[in-house]
């Protein structure tokens, strides 16, 4: 009963064919106007992927066991984080997804998506360091003055600082309205922050030199509520006027959580004691500041969705690849587990669901490339996408880790197997960065009720015109899975009929709103297994991996679509009085 | 922010319900011949509820913090268990659930489905060593010569030595034919053991003077596979004649593992070196008599799914209840977020899940108390009803344990709230005494194929005739209730004759099993709801906890059981090539 091979391997074959076949045209090309083609995304693909599963991945099981720690005051992250961080950033990881405009290679997102994933398989404790840092940039990007772009903005993109959100308060979670840290204007033009923030993911730790707080606080005589919300940048060390790297500001690390999962990530208890800050844009326009930074996580989160996801199905599948139990129906002798009908279903399970988050996990972020430019109906389909990648795959990679720990069965729950990290450490994603309930009031407030489900609607036509067009491939698979998917889209009208009738009584949308995010979650991921088995379907030639996805396609329209039926029925109720 | 309120809150009122009204008879006294009534029943959980809340509860915590550990060979389990321990045994809960012809008080099975949820929601660690200890006890009191009753039955049901169950080693765990410990004769009559055993749930421990294992080895000359299986007792200390404890028995605790949740119960491996067993019943029967064992672990299971899925549900809807967070729409201010419609929902699908959990096992609990006795179509009922109890609860659970953490929200993730620990300890569920393939393979193999689908075209005839007698309530609940049951008879009619067509290619039918399984848990649940609205509604007046039994199988119909035509849709596609 040796322990799996926890070797990670990136999923390289995947993404060449969602950069170039899958949506039926070279989606890096589109995206880049030919300066990258999809050959080149998966080139850079290979090579994160490498330096990922050679530096990263190790250090995961490191992370979960030794954790970050309070010492004195200041947090240490666990042996081998600080040469790991400095080894991506050296390698330019952190630059390479920076926009052009602040001085970054400006990746596309399809790219990006891939590289977030593969940062997250690898090592989703340090992946956050990532996420935040990238974030903060993009927001930086869209809202500092030229004074703050010189000295942060240039420092996040080098990689020699790391960035935070600050926003969660011990009581305002959920509810930014109730933010109670103020900044108050000195003389000098800087700002004085006090108050607490909690829960702030690489909130302090030793692998960079400064870090950069994004913080949301209230400036004297504000507004009541989200409105009066302003943000600051505020770094752990002062910056002096050439740049240099001054004394300690006045934050104080209180506490670092005892959490879950992704132990390697500090969570950190911060105290803003007179601190000095920066005001970010606009006086009261914080949360619009904020949200740049909010939305480009929230994408982000539905790519850890899929690398955690994928990791607890690779161990899983390398595990029941060599583990024999017992005489397998129908099979010789010394068949392993894998063909055993129900470890087969759990397996294919998993990774049909992997794929659909990793093409809409592609799909999405080229959307929102191009939302920049395009027309307002491209812009409300990537502003529509966001709550669903991040709200559907994070609540169905929760179960891809619980059946990975099935597969392994009672080594499953011992930890030293490995795979027990990953149930834990994805527990997480269904509540940061907005938590599911929050994602789907997003949906169904904003982008479904609001314009009349006019965005839904196109939605619908679009996978509709799949449909047909995989009706004209004479195969079995084309033709159920279109057979399949017309029923979801049929489902996914009458429950958006239903949610425009609750909509005179908002309790009865917003008690269903989950369901209907899910919903549109999996029927959605049904598409991208739809524009899959067309695009295989219009090749001359299938390869191993090619027959694969039909196979995932087919499994995926008998065992997870059917739900969109289900939930339908679900949201057709409103809220049980 | 402060921490919810972890305190138990045994559900007596429910069971004073389930006892005496759901079922519409008094299930206590039919099974006591009115020995006992609903209402001694309701007393008994009772006094079960307040030993657990204020003895067994205030150690979940410390044995998750602590664990079990080893040291120099021998086992410690966290402080305060010996001394639960020998209160539990003082108060005569070992004994009260003893069989009478063993020496017990011999309560019913409804009312030890009830106590069987109380030790594992107010500590689930320490309720497994009830667990076996009591299966042990029905184990040995069918099969065991009256000289091993005499010498370790009776130390049992007193509760001075605990028991343990040992099937699994390193390469057989599903596979029980794969077993290689060996058993043979010497000329005073004993057996040498040798051997290997792992996943020994309290397998050593300090909280008693001895330990009984029940072992299943190979004796010479057997035949290969299960059937040359024998069953032994083997003890920690040796017995002398007279009953006295003597020298240590050569078995050595390997380990105790480092597990994903749990930690509180030693999970065990177990060296055989020549130890001195016994054979308890016929030489080749040893699978047998280890069933008794297990099909009792099996039902046991649906009450620790439920007890670990109430705790969890406690702390969560305490937490909402004290925590404000947010406007709540439609609500006055200060209103708590247990009223925010998603929370409201996810407290919902929690309670509702677990009243059917519950419901069904005292409903099965019952069954197999009958099914001794009774005709072959109530003793095929409740076989059929076992696999479904544990598959279904314990899978359920899960999410149960799951919808807890995301109503604490990021407080959730932390480990000192509490609620975590749920999650983790609950995961184990669907593995151990069968994983949940295991289950459906019976319940597909034995209990449906086997007779054509007699046992269930019974039990949906009943489900039907209860949706009847539901039509004749002019209530809008009843009615709806009806409705949605109805659908899902019909999709598991269509999903039953679908599976009698799979039987054909085997692999077609158990690459569906498992949905299978949940498809007819999902339905019974329903049923239980049903039968619930029915006594609800037969009532003149209605109390508060009757008023929330309509809510919850209202809910139960528009969120959970429409998973049941879904299924259908799964079932019906067999295996996908």
């Amino acid at each position: 009963m040796a322990a799996a091979d926890s070797a990670y391997r990136p999923p390289v074959e995947d993404y060449a064919f969602l950069f170039g076949e899958a949506f039926g045209l070279d989606v890096v090309a589109r995206a880049t106007g030919r300066e990258l083609t999809a050959s080149d995304g998966t080139e850079i693909v290979a090579a994160a992927g490498e330096f990922a599963a050679s530096v990263l991945a190790p250090l995961q099981t490191v992370g979960d066991r030794d954790g970050a720690r309070l010492v004195d005051g200041s947090v240490h992250l666990p042996d081998g984080f600080a040469p790991a961080y400095r080894a991506f950033v050296e390698a330019g990881w952190i630059t390479a997804e920076a926009p052009v405009s602040a001085g970054g290679d400006g990746l596309p997102g399809a790219i990006r998506a891939g590289l977030g994933e593969i940062w997250n398989a690898s090592n989703a404790a340090f992946a956050l360091c990532w996420l935040l840092t990238s974030g903060q940039i993009h927001a930086l990007d869209a809202t500092a003055s030229d004074d703050l772009r010189e000295r942060f903005l240039t420092k996040l993109v080098s990689g020699e600082w790391t960035g935070t959100m600050n926003l969660t308060e011990p009581d305002a979670g959920t509810d930014l309205g109730a933010i109670r840290t103020t900044a108050t204007p000195r003389e000098d033009g800087t700002w004085s922050i006090r108050g607490q923030k909690i829960f702030i993911t690489w909130g302090d730790h030793d692998v960079a030199e400064n870090i950069v707080h994004l913080v949301l606080a209230r400036t004297p005589n504000a507004p009541e509520g989200a409105k009066g919300l302003s943000l600051f940048v505020a770094p752990k060390f002062l910056i002096g006027d050439d740049g240099s790297i001054g004394e300690r500001n006045a934050i104080t690390t209180l506490a670092v959580e005892h959490k879950l999962g992704i132990h390697g990530s500090p969570t950190c208890a911060l105290a803003y004691e007179d601190a000095t800050g920066h005001l970010v844009g606009e006086l009261h326009g914080g949360l619009a500041g904020m949200f740049v930074m909010m939305n480009s996580a929230r994408a982000g989160m539905g790519f850890q969705a899929t690398g955690i996801a994928d990791r607890a199905y690779q161990q899983a599948a390398a595990y029941a690849a060599q583990r024999t139990q017992g005489a397998v129906l129908e099979r010789s002798a010394g068949t392993t587990i894998a063909e055993h009908p129900d470890v087969r279903r759990l397996l294919l399970s998993m990774s049909s669901k992997i794929f659909a988050m990793r093409a809409l996990g592609v799909y999405v972020a080229d959307l929102l490339d191009r939302a920049a430019s395009a027309d307002a109906a491209t812009t409300a389909l990537a502003e529509f996408f966001v709550p669903i990648l991040k709200g559907w795959a994070t609540e169905d990679a929760l179960q891809v880790t619980s059946d990975a720990i099935q597969v392994y069965g009672g080594m499953g729950f011992i930890e030293e197997t490995g795979v027990a990290q990953h149930y834990r450490d994805a527990r997480i994603m269904t509540i940061y960065e907005g938590t599911t309930a929050i994602q789907s009031n997003d949906l169904v407030g904003r982008k479904v009720l609001r314009n009349r489900a006019e965005t839904v609607d196109a939605l619908l036509t679009r996978i509709t015109e799949t449909t047909e067009r995989l009706r004209e491939h004479a195969h079995p698979v084309a033709t159920r899975t279109a057979d399949r998917l017309t029923r979801a889209v049929d489902a996914a009208r009458r429950a958006t009929a239903d949610l425009l009738g609750h909509g005179a009584s908002p309790r009865d949308a917003y008690a269903v709103s989950v369901p209907y995010l899910m919903l549109l979650g999996t029927l959605s991921g049904g598409w991208m297994h739809a524009l899959a088995v067309e695009a295989v379907l219009s090749k001359g030639e299938m390869s191993a991996g090619d027959a694969e996805r039909l196979t995932m396609a087919d499994f995926y329209g008998a065992h997870h679509l059917p739900r969109a039926y289900a939930l339908a029925d679900t949201v057709a109720a409103g809220e049980i009085a």
